[in-house]
């Protein structure tokens, strides 16, 4: 055994300078974890901005909408993103789909004691650049560790502020007959690209990931269609079918789908057909649900292709009178099939 | 076996009509979750606000303060509190002592399948009476559910957003040879409260936590003593000692302690003695640092002692010029001893 060996079994508590994994001091508000903060995540979210109790911010609007999110994805990296980008991107989302114009984010790690520091530094790499893009600001954050087995490497709360500048779609309750549904892109790959990175398929083609920011596409449908929209929502867990089978309860109507004009790309129908999934009960990260009044359909949709990310984006179906069924789909053989509300997910842990 | 009892064996996502635990299903944002959220949770923190993705809120001046925390405290409850009282608390605090006046707060928590219901329900209970004592609305959450043994019982992420209508405290440069160190109360019950909670030792009495809103003292405070108030902070991880450091660091000053100024409960000093620790590292949760101009200093303790939650604070040391130590306290010999900076904490997740 070595000096250096014998002391660290002496004294495992100030052991941070071993400065590889994530030790329980990098949690305890001290050395340690100032250390953690200024060397590995300060730098990437810039300089100026300390990690102080609160951060202040100075808004010019006085409404404001706010989002939170705790992500869980396992594994951490998945083919399209990790759960840095996601953190990001899945706030940033919830208050695009609001109307809001994203500004602050708070970042909290609650991280398991032995993750290696490297992967740490990866994941905040991947949220830095993601905030970037998105042109929104880190402002504050927390981190802490928890014991061996006490938490599953890392989880990470994102909570957003954004400025309202102009008038947010009106919600469900504004949907009426005969407004069309539109999807901003092919649906379910976040969860099938989750799915096969844990390693328990082998697909031809791994499905990768949707996780990304739909502000551009976002803003080019509200420009387009402004008060046209009647809701947008993201379809992550639960996918399409949670979205709509919540509209639904609240506009007390019935959407119809054509099954043949939602998009879906072959690699994620293969690896659905395959484990027994619908598409439309499976996650996405970056691809969003519309209802629109129908004389605007067609502009929103142009406006939505002509934005890279939903360059895909297709009119899947339209609102109809309550029927016995919230949802419902056109199948194959023209007749219209009940589209359940998912009870649990068919896929735990996809973010 | 009955009918039941086989039918869940066969479908064990849909289980949610088995009410008594969590479940997988309860945190992926289908029936199951809608359910958790409509009964367990909206329904203690007003029916009138909807978890939607995000929530909206008017403020009415320009600048905010933004401050997040997650909370992993191990157990859950503990004498003088619980997980759902320090998530309000610990969040509010962080506000408090910025200066702000705390508005609304975001609820996120990530539950380990199979927690009892009725558990989370006590906890959700004791977090929003938290709330309305705070007078901070919960404005919008998250639900995460992990399989068994990927989190450890509760995390609860809470960010809050405060208004800065009054000015600030300037911050640690603003300290200045001369200045008064004040304590809102006595030190180190919080982190022993926790230990005790866990059971490994049994004291004659065992110390309560000091888990509490500091928002009317710091109010009184900041009433009475003005732009003379120069840092205000809530000494949580790392105790008073970890607060001083990090000002003294800014500072480029001493901070003097005298040891028999320092305000302890005696069971809080008796479980310090026995185990070996020492109660300026021990973590609080209701109780904060205040540096102040010496003038100021008598008017500034009259009003912490005016409020109940701080009617034991009391002086504890002077701002010095930078001498070797950053922090030192004259202990009962008379000798000027330093206060090192821990490095981890003696007590992991004690908040």
């Amino acid at each position: 055994m070595t000096d250096r060996e014998s002391w660290q079994l002496c004294c495992p508590v100030i052991l941070e300078d071993n400065f590889e994994r994530i030790q329980l001091a990098h949690g305890e508000g001290a050395r340690a974890s100032r250390r953690l903060i200024e060397e590995v995540i300060l730098p990437r979210f810039g300089p100026a901005r300390e990690f102080s109790d609160a951060a202040s911010v100075d808004t010019s609007v006085g409404r404001l909408a706010i989002a939170t999110d705790s992500h869980t994805v396992s594994p951490l990296f998945f083919p399209g993103g990790d759960i840095g980008t996601l953190s990001i991107y899945g706030t940033v989302n919830d208050l695009a789909v609001s109307g809001a114009v994203p500004r602050w984010l708070t970042l909290s790690l609650i991280i398991e004691e032995g993750l290696p520091v490297r992967v740490l530094e990866r994941i905040l790499d991947s949220a830095a650049q993601a905030a970037v893009e998105c042109a929104v600001e880190v402002v504050t954050g927390d981190t802490k560790v928890v014991p061996r087995g006490a938490a599953d490497g890392l989880f990470v709360n994102t909570t957003g502020i954004g400025e309202l500048v102009a008038s947010a779609p009106a919600g469900p309750s504004a949907v009426r007959e005969g407004d069309q549904v539109i999807v901003s892109g092919p649906i379910g790959s976040h969860g099938i690209a989750v799915l096969c990175a844990r390693g328990q398929f082998a697909f031809e083609t791994t499905p990768v990931s949707d996780s990304a920011s739909v502000l551009h596409s976002v803003r080019a449908l509200l420009n387009a269609a402004g008060d046209n929209v009647r809701c947008v929502r993201d379809a992550t867990r639960g996918g399409v079918s949670a979205v709509l089978h919540e509209w639904a309860a609240v506009a007390e109507c019935t959407f119809e789908l054509t099954d043949a004009y939602v998009p879906v790309t072959d690699d994620v129908r293969g690896a659905c057909e395959l484990l027994g999934l619908d598409p439309l009960y499976v996650a996405n990260e970056g691809t969003f649900v519309v209802t629109v009044a129908p004389d605007a359909a067609a502009e929103a949709l142009a406006a939505l292709r002509g934005v890279s990310q939903s360059h895909e984006a297709a009119i899947i179906g339209t609102v109809r009178a309550r029927g016995i069924c919230p949802v419902t789909s056109i199948r194959a053989l023209g007749t219209a099939q009940p589209v359940d509300e998912p009870s649990g997910a068919p896929l735990p842990r996809i973010c």
